[in-house]
C-alpha cells in the first residue's frame, strides 16, 4: 500500500504552479482532440477558450422536468407566493396555507396522484415542482410537502382503493389538511419503537387508537397545530393479543368547528428555529375509535374477525417497505437544499463581484471580493460541491420515478434507490447550511440582512439536517448497507482473502445503489496511475482515490466487526459502538464519490452530447476542484495510507488554489447559469446597487482628483522628531 | 524533517487501544507525585480517581471577576431581563431599552467610567458583567455595548475632559441613547477608506459634517434607527486642505420629539438574522456643522485657526491608536461567544444523558444518547474547546484590564492586547456559532424549538463573526503582526540562516502578544520527544506540536513572501494574494495555540493551586483531547511536514475517542461547573423533563411485561414460506 509512496523532495512552489498551470492550459487545449496533440503547450490559437454558455447549461442544470421546474419557478416568481418578513406567526401561517391553495388551483401540488382523480401520476416531476418552491418560502415548500408528499402520500402508498377515493379527494383538494403522525416526543429516526397503540376490537371492528405515557404523544407534526382536520397516525397494529408492528390509520382529529374530536388532544409547538409559516403540533389519543376500515391496508390487513394477514411475510421487511414509499421526503429536502445553495452563492458571488474593498495593488483603486484568494477559496469549491450535488439529486430523482412510476419497480430498486436518498440528504442538507453560512459571513453585516436572504434561508433549512431522518442516522443506514453488501459476498473469506480482494469488491460496491457504473476495472489500476504531480488532476485518478477509499474504510471496517458475530449482544454492541465514526465516515465518503461520479457522469455521459467546447472546460475545472478538493479534505487518510506522498500531498492545494484561481472569472457565469432572476433571488446586494454604490464613489474620488479639490493627504512626518 | 517518520505497521487496533487505555490509567495515577513511580501500572488503590469537584471548578471558571459575574448573571436571571421570543420587532426593542435602563439603575452598565462620574474605573469588570448578559438576551448584550461599550467609550477614550464632563452623564444615564457611527455602507473593516468628511471652517469656528456619496451613510449603527439622539461619527478631519485621516466627532442627530435634526438622514436597517432588540440603522448627513469642540481631541486637535496638532505624529500610527480604544468590543465578543457554547453544551449534554434511543446491546432498554461514541465524538470535543477559549478569554481579559486600567500600558501592550484580541474572536465566535448548531441538531427536532433556546441563540450570534472586525480581516492582522516580528529580528538574513532559526525564533513569536511563557528551551527538543504513541499525549509533546506547527508556518510564508519587497506594488500584492490562504491558516493556528497554553497554564499555573487530584486527571484529560484534538484537525500538515509518521498519526485519532470515551462519565460535571441554573438556560429539553419522560415510558412496558399484559411480538414466518 506504500508503493505509490516517493520520497523525493517537494520542489519549490514557484516550479510546481507553474508546472500546474501548464497541465490546466493543456487540459483546456486537449478538450478538442485533433487539434493538439499529445501534451505538448498548445499553440497560439490553438487553445480551446473556456467560456460558458450560460443559457445552454441552465437548460442542461434544470434537467428532465424543466418545464415543470420553469412553471414552479414562474409560480414562485409570484409576490403572493413570497415570504414576508417579520410577519406573526400566526399571520405567516394563514399566509401559507392560503399560497397552498393557489397549487391546488393551478393544479401544482397534486401531479404525483392518480391521473383519474385529477393528479398526472408523475412521481418524478411532481418533487421537481416542488423543489423549486424553496425559493419563495421554506414554509411552502414543507407545508405542501406535508400536505401532498406525507399525509397525501401516506394514504396513497400504504392505503388502497377505497382509502384513494374516500380521503384523496379532499386531501388533493385542501378541504382536508393534514397531519402526519409518525414522530413522537420520544422518538423520532427510530419509528419503530413508537408507543402509540391501535388495538383491535373485534366486538366493534374498530380500532381503538391510544397514547400511553407522554413521550408517546405524536409531536413536530405540520399541520397539527391549528389546520388540521385528520391525520395519517402510525401506531403498532395489536390485534388478538399480537404486535404486527408500526402501521398506519386515517383517524380524523378535528370538527368542522376546529376544535379536536373527543379523546383527541395535543398543542401547539410554538415559535421555531424557522419554517414558521408551519403549524408544527402536538397531538395524543385516548382510546380514539376509527372503523376497521381506516387502517391503510396495503402492505398489512385485520380481518373482520381480527385475523391480521400481509403480502409480506417479515416485520421487519414489511416495516422497511412501509417505510420506504415515503423516500420522496428525503428525496425533494436533497433537491431544495440544493436550490438554497444556488440561491446564497448567486448572492455572494454577485455581491463578491462588485464589492470593493481594501486597496492592495494599487494607490486608489479598491479590489473586489473575488480578486481575493480567500474569498475565492470561501465560494468556488462550494459552487463546485453545489453543482455536484445538483447533478446527483439528478441521478437520485431518475432512479425515484424510475421506482415510483412501476417502470423499474424491484425490491432491489427499492433498496438502491433508499440507500442513495439515504447518503446524499445529509451530504446535500449540510452543504446548504454550510453555503448559506459562508455566503452570509462572505457578505458581512450586509448579509445579516434579513431582505438580503440568507439569514432566513439558512434558518428555514437547519432542520432539513435533522429531519426526514436524522443525517447521522441515515449514513448509518447507508453503511450498514455497505457493510452487509460487502459481508454477503465474503462471508466465508478469511480476513487475508478479503484484503486481497478489497478493491475490486469495494470498488463495485462503491457504486451498488447508485445506478452508476462498475468501476472495477479501473480501480485494478490502482497503483499505476497518478505517478507525475499533474496526473492528479485526471478522471481516472480522482476516481480511483475516491473509490479507493470507500473500499478500504468499509473493508477496514468489517474486518473489525468481524468478531461481532461471535460476541453477546452486549459486546457486539460495544463492538459496533468502538467504530461508529468510522462507519459513518466511510458512509460519507460513499456518498461524496456519489457525488463526484454524477458529476463526471454530467461531463462524459449521454447528456453531454450537446456541450460545447468552452462550457466542458470549464464545468471540467469545477469538476477536478470538486474531486481534488475531497481529496484534501481527506489528505491524512491518504498520506495514513499510503496512497499519496508528502511531496505529492502538497501539490494537492496548489491545485485547488490554482483551480479556483482559473474557475474565478466564471463565477459569474456559473451563477447565472442556475437561471434564477430576481424575481427569485430577492436580495438587494445582488441587484446590482452595490455596483452603482461603488461606482459612484469611484466617480466622485476621480472627479475630484481631476478637480484638484480632492484634500492632499498629510504631509510625512520629518524623520527629525 | 523526516526524521521523526517511522514505517513500521500501525499493529492492530486493539493492542494499540489497550495501550492507550494503559497510558490514560497512568496519567491518573501519576497526577499524585510519589504515590506511583516511574510508568509502571498502578496499583490497586493508588489510582487517582477521575472526579470533578463541581463548586470549585465553577469558582475556578468564574475566574478573576467572579462577583461581578455572579451579579451580572443574577440580573440576567430575572425574567423582565430575559428575551421573550416572538415579540415582534418593534416590541423587542422597546423591551431590550426598558432593560438597559435597569442596568442604569443597578450600575451594571457603568463600570467602566471614571468614578468622579459615578462609574468604577474598572475595566476589566465592566467587560466581565457584559458577557454574562448574553444569556439574557443577546440583544441586551449587544444594545449595552453599542451606548457604553462603543458610543461612550469613544466619548471616553477619544475626547478629553471637556467631553466627559460635557456628555458622558447623559451617555451614562440613557437620557442621550448614542450610535457609533463608524461604519458605512461601502466600508466595513476597511476604516481607513470611509468616505465621510468632517471639514474645518475657520470663519464659524465649526466642522461640517457631510456624506458626499450613497456608499459612505454610516450603517449597520445599533441605536441609530429609533432610539438615538446623537452620535459618534467618524469622519475624515480636512483642515486647510489636508486630510488628516479619520476622526471622531460628537453629533447630536434627532431633537426631542425623535425628528432627525436638520441635514440629518436616516433610515432603519429593519429586520436581521437576530438581535432584532437593536434597532439597527443608517444616518447620513448633508453638510451638518457641530462646534470646534465636538472633535473628540485626545490623538488630534485643530485649533481656532485651523491649524491641526496631534501628540502622534504618524498619521498610521494614529488611526491604529485611536481604533485600538475600541478594542474592549473583541474582547466582550469572545467572552459572549464562549458563554453560548456554554449554554448550548449544558443543554445537549443534559439532553443527552436522558434522552434514549434505539436498543443496541439489549432487547428492552434503549441507549441514551451520550453513550453513542458519534453523539460523543460531536459534543466532547466542542466541550474540550469550550474549556480552552474560556481560559484564553480571562487571559484576554487580564491583559485588557491591565492596559485599560493604565497598570501596564505600553505601546507594547496595547499591540499585544490588539493581537491577542484579533486572534482570540474568530475563534471562539466561530466557535460558538458551531457549537450552538451542533448542539441543535445533536437535539433533533426538539432542538429547533424556540423554547430549547439553541436556535434563538445562533441566530443572534451569527453576526458575532463579521462585526466589531470581520474574523478574517482579524486573522489577517494577527498574521501581520506574526510575519513583521519575524522580519524585524531576521531582516537581514538570508534564508538559510532564517531556515536554521526558524524552530527558536518563531516558538518564541508564536507566544508574542499572549503575556503566556516563552517556549523557546521546549521547541529547541524539536524531534527528541514524542518517541511512543502515548507520549503523544504528554504536555510537552502537545506543546511541541503545535508550536512547531505555528512557527514553520510563519516561516515558510516569510519565505515566500521575501520577494515582495523587490516588486512592485502590484506584483507584491498578487505575491501576497497568493498566499492569502496560507497567512490567514497561520494567524489560526497561532490562536489555537493561545487557547491551548491558556489551557495548560490553567492546570500548571499558580492559580491551579487549590485543585484537588480528581478535577485535575478530568481537566488534563479534556486538555488533552483540545490538543490532540487540533493535532489530528491539521493531521494532514503534520504528516506532509514529516513530524509525524503514518502509524503515529492513526494513534491520534484513536487517543481523541478514547479521551472522549474517558470524560463522557464527567460530561455531565463539566457542564453543570458553568454555574448556570435553570433560569440561566431556560430550555426545556434540560430540564429534567426528558428524563421524566423516559422514565415514565420504561416504568410502562416494565410494569406491562410484569403483568402479562405486554402484546406478544409477530411471530417469524416459518422458513418454509
Amino acid at each position: 500500500m506504500t508503493d505509490t509512496l516517493d520520497t523525493t523532495g517537494s520542489g519549490s512552489d514557484d516550479s510546481e504552479v507553474e508546472a500546474i498551470d501548464r497541465d490546466l492550459d493543456e487540459s483546456a487545449a486537449a478538450i478538442r482532440p485533433g487539434k493538439v496533440t499529445g501534451r505538448r503547450a498548445p499553440q497560439e490559437g490553438e487553445v480551446v477558450v473556456a467560456r460558458t454558455d450560460v443559457p445552454w447549461l441552465t437548460r442542461y442544470l434544470l434537467g428532465t422536468w424543466a418545464d415543470i421546474r420553469l412553471a414552479s419557478r414562474d409560480a414562485a416568481a409570484k409576490p403572493e407566493m413570497q415570504r414576508i418578513d417579520g410577519l406573526s406567526m400566526a399571520e405567516h401561517r394563514a399566509r401559507v396555507l392560503e399560497q397552498c391553495r393557489y397549487l391546488v388551483e393551478t393544479g401544482q401540488g397534486l401531479r404525483a396522484f392518480p391521473v383519474e382523480l385529477g393528479g398526472a401520476n408523475d412521481p418524478g416531476g411532481n418533487i421537481a415542482g416542488f423543489e423549486e418552491l424553496v425559493v419563495a418560502d421554506p414554509s411552502l415548500q414543507i407545508k405542501s410537502g406535508v400536505q401532498w408528499g406525507l399525509f397525501g402520500a401516506a394514504v396513497l402508498h400504504l392505503g388502497t382503493e377505497y382509502h384513494h377515493r374516500t380521503f384523496l379527494p379532499d386531501i388533493m383538494s385542501l378541504k382536508v389538511p393534514g397531519a402526519f403522525a409518525m414522530t413522537e416526543t420520544g422518538h423520532g429516526s427510530d419509528v419503530a419503537s413508537i408507543g402509540t397503540t391501535a388495538t383491535y376490537d373485534e366486538a366493534t371492528q374498530e380500532f381503538v387508537i391510544h397514547t400511553p405515557f407522554r413521550g408517546a404523544w405524536k409531536d413536530y407534526l405540520g399541520n397539527a397545530a391549528t389546520d388540521g382536520t385528520a391525520a395519517t397516525v402510525f401506531a403498532k397494529l395489536i390485534t388478538k393479543g399480537v404486535d404486527h408492528g408500526v402501521h398506519c390509520f386515517y383517524v380524523p382529529i378535528r370538527d368542522e368547528s376546529g376544535a379536536f374530536l373527543p379523546g383527541v388532544g395535543g398543542e401547539d409547538d410554538g415559535l421555531k428555529g424557522g419554517l414558521n409559516g408551519i403549524d408544527n403540533g402536538r397531538l395524543h389519543f385516548d382510546h380514539v375509535r376509527v372503523p376497521r376500515q381506516n387502517l391503510l391496508n396495503r402492505y398489512g390487513d385485520v380481518a373482520e374477525d381480527g385475523t391480521y394477514s400481509s403480502p409480506i411475510a417479515s416485520s421487519g421487511r414489511r416495516f422497511f417497505t412501509m417505510l420506504g414509499t415515503l423516500v420522496q421526503g428525503r428525496v425533494s429536502l436533497d433537491g431544495a437544499s440544493t436550490n438554497a445553495a444556488k440561491v446564497a452563492l448567486q448572492i455572494a458571488v454577485t455581491y463578491g463581484n462588485q464589492r470593493r474593498q481594501f486597496t492592495a495593488g494599487s494607490d486608489t483603486d479598491e479590489e473586489v471580493l473575488l480578486d481575493y484568494r480567500m474569498h475565492q477559496m470561501r465560494l468556488i469549491p462550494k459552487l463546485a460541491t453545489t453543482y455536484a450535488a445538483a447533478f446527483a439529486h439528478e441521478t437520485l430523482l431518475t432512479k425515484f420515478d424510475e421506482v415510483f412510476s412501476g417502470r423499474s419497480d424491484t425490491d432491489e430498486d427499492r433498496q438502491d434507490l433508499e440507500t442513495l436518498a439515504a447518503a446524499l440528504k445529509p451530504l446535500s442538507t449540510w452543504h446548504g447550511l454550510d453555503t448559506l453560512q459562508e455566503a452570509r459571513e462572505a457578505c458581512g453585516g450586509a448579509g445579516f440582512l434579513a431582505e438580503n436572504r440568507l439569514v432566513g434561508l439558512r434558518a428555514d433549512l437547519d432542520v432539513y439536517a435533522t429531519f426526514e431522518g436524522d443525517n447521522h442516522v441515515l449514513l448509518q443506514l447507508v453503511a450498514k448497507r455497505l457493510l452487509s453488501d460487502y459481508s454477503r459476498r465474503f462471508a466465508k473469506a478469511d480476513f487475508g482473502v478479503l484484503a486481497r480482494f478489497v478493491v475490486e469488491q469495494a470498488a463495485d460496491k462503491a457504486t451498488s445503489g447508485s445506478g452508476l457504473r462498475s468501476l472495477v476495472q479501473r480501480v485494478a489500476d490502482l497503483g499505476s496511475t497518478a505517478r507525475s504531480v499533474s496526473q492528479l488532476r485526471e478522471t481516472a485518478a480522482q476516481r480511483q482515490l475516491l473509490t479507493d477509499r470507500v473500499a478500504t474504510m468499509v473493508a477496514e471496517v468489517a474486518g473489525a466487526l468481524r468478531p461481532a458475530s461471535k460476541l453477546s449482544q452486549k459486546a457486539a454492541a460495544d463492538l459496533f459502538n468502538q467504530h461508529q465514526t468510522e462507519i459513518i465516515e466511510a458512509a460519507r465518503a460513499h456518498g461524496e464519490l456519489l457525488q463526484w461520479e454524477a458529476f463526471t457522469e454530467a461531463l462524459e455521459g449521454p447528456a453531454a452530447a450537446g456541450m460545447d467546447d468552452g462550457t466542458r472546460v470549464v464545468l471540467t475545472w469545477l469538476r477536478d476542484l470538486f474531486g481534488l478538493g475531497l481529496v484534501e479534505k481527506h489528505l491524512a487518510w491518504y498520506l495514513m495510507h499510503g496512497r499519496l506522498s508528502p511531496s505529492r500531498a502538497r501539490s494537492v492545494r496548489l491545485y485547488t488554489e490554482r483551480l479556483a484561481a482559473r474557475l474565478r472569472p466564471h463565477a459569474q457565469d456559473l451563477v447565472d447559469a442556475f437561471g434564477y432572476g430576481p424575481e427569485h433571488i430577492r436580495a438587494s446586494i445582488s441587484s446590482g446597487a452595490e455596483k452603482a454604490r461603488q461606482d459612484e464613489a469611484r466617480a466622485y474620488y476621480a472627479e475630484a482628483r481631476e478637480a484638484g479639490t480632492l484634500p492632499a493627504p498629510e504631509p510625512k512626518p520629518s524623520k527629525k522628531r
